[in-house]
């Protein structure tokens, strides 16, 4: 593991590092922030997934997610969305497919298979390095996430209760298999098999039965996205309520899907999980 | 004056325009947030002026200000770092002059003299334009900025102190007729009469006689620039303390010269120039 960065920064420190990945077959690079309680004993994490585009970067410098990760003595890690570099395959023209776009799922198909292990990765051998390397609790754990990175983190913790404390999202892709952006990627990394794709999708898992106890979701009403149906938000509402998932679902009104709308409600997003992880 | 962009963040907004400005020949783009207190009554308002190759757009998204101002009801005018566009002169090899790099000073040389008057244009014409279309209190104002930015807070209020209430600053260039960057640019936008230069150094304006009454500054002490020798602050804490100036001067353990700084800080900054403002 080779460090990039390492910066102060609310009394803790940010850093980054990059480290082969044997589960994508590549480089990878993350940033993690520290809290200061950090330097005395283990603390919890919350993992961070950015949506379509971004890298580690975008969520560290945007977000303001660290004032209250140091306050409530919380690790943030935020992952790269995807491998990247030369050798990766990527759609130069399209930038939700290929490097950016990782989707946080498993590909199945030639050429993404070989790289495009996302979901392995974010599950298992990050939190593991992470576990292994930094002052971090085994099995305090939360995930949130933004658009992509959103679909990302309820899929995460729905499929893994027993890992992930909390979940929750901003503008999160709800329902992919019935988005232009998901049935796009879907094909290409799973496959024309529809059923292939249901295992990668919030709706659908909590339809099939999948359960986890605390989800809080905001999504604003003058979000572009929401309303060219990327997002579908109403269809995860409508299965949660039929499956007796418990949901806080928050329609925001007049924000956006920018990180000016995440900076304004990461506050709560972070005390949340912090209530279930500092226990 | 045409609107660019409104994002609603913090329950306030924050809009981007470009207006034609006389002083500067050329088009100028600006940032402002508002706060949900300026829904309904007129507010006060603090001037944040940028470092080297910022724009408006660097602050906004990466200082975390919003949350602070939005909370004590305070606008917050990001206004550009320099004229830019295609008829603008520039030294394209260099960061450090030209296109953002306007040193918040009025140029008397060619070819910057026409369009780089970024002094009269962040005391005069701007706050003008800003108090006759937006509802902002017009005799409660304050400034502060980063590095370059840092230095245009400082001389800005020293010579307005009628204008502005209290001034702060993130890693200023105090002294620039004594740093490298002061000297370059100096010598390029003010010719090579060095008395020419005093009226734009927070260290001359000070030893010279000028004043205000608040003052805070934050330096990182693992700041590379600092160490370089391009901020010199012992300077100025030397001549306040020769001629009486106040300042609260605090050198922060570990910190850089980035926004991740700034982040960390500028919850105090917003809150010292409320406590000014908000009488």
């Amino acid at each position: 593991m080779d460090q990039l960065e390492s910066i102060k920064e609310f009394n803790g420190y940010l850093k980054r590092f990059t480290h082969y990945s044997k589960t994508c077959n590549s480089k990878m690079t993350f940033s993690i922030f520290l809290p200061p309680k950090a330097i005395h004993k283990k603390v919890p994490a919350i993992y961070w997934l950015s949506g379509l585009t971004c890298s580690d970067e975008n969520a560290r410098v945007k977000s303001g997610a660290q004032r209250f990760a140091a306050e409530l003595g919380l690790a943030i890690i935020f992952p790269d969305t995807s491998p990247r570099g030369e050798n990766i395959p990527d759609a130069k023209d399209r930038y939700d497919l290929g490097i950016g776009a990782g989707f946080y799922l498993n590909a199945t198909q030639t050429p993404w298979s070989k790289y495009f292990q996302m979901y392995n990765y974010i599950v298992y051998e990050l939190p593991s390095l992470i576990e292994e390397y930094f002052p971090i609790l085994k099995s305090f754990k939360s995930i949130t996430g933004h658009s992509m990175g959103g679909h990302g983190a309820l899929i995460c913790a729905l499929k893994n209760p027993q890992i992930f404390r909390s979940a929750s999202a901003f503008a999160p892709i709800c329902n992919p298999i019935n988005s232009q952006w998901g049935k796009n990627c879907f094909t290409e990394y799973l496959g024309n098999n529809k059923s292939d794709w249901y295992d990668y999708d919030a709706t659908c898992l909590v339809n099939n039965g999948f359960k986890i106890d605390n989800i809080l979701i905001d999504q604003g009403l003058s979000d572009d996205f929401y309303h060219e149906k990327q997002l579908l938000p109403e269809n995860f509402i409508e299965v949660c309520n039929k499956m007796n998932q418990p949901l806080t679902f928050r329609f925001q009104e007049g924000y956006d899907h920018s990180y000016h709308f995440i900076s304004t409600f990461i506050e709560d997003h972070i005390k949340f999980h912090a209530s279930f992880l500092n226990k």
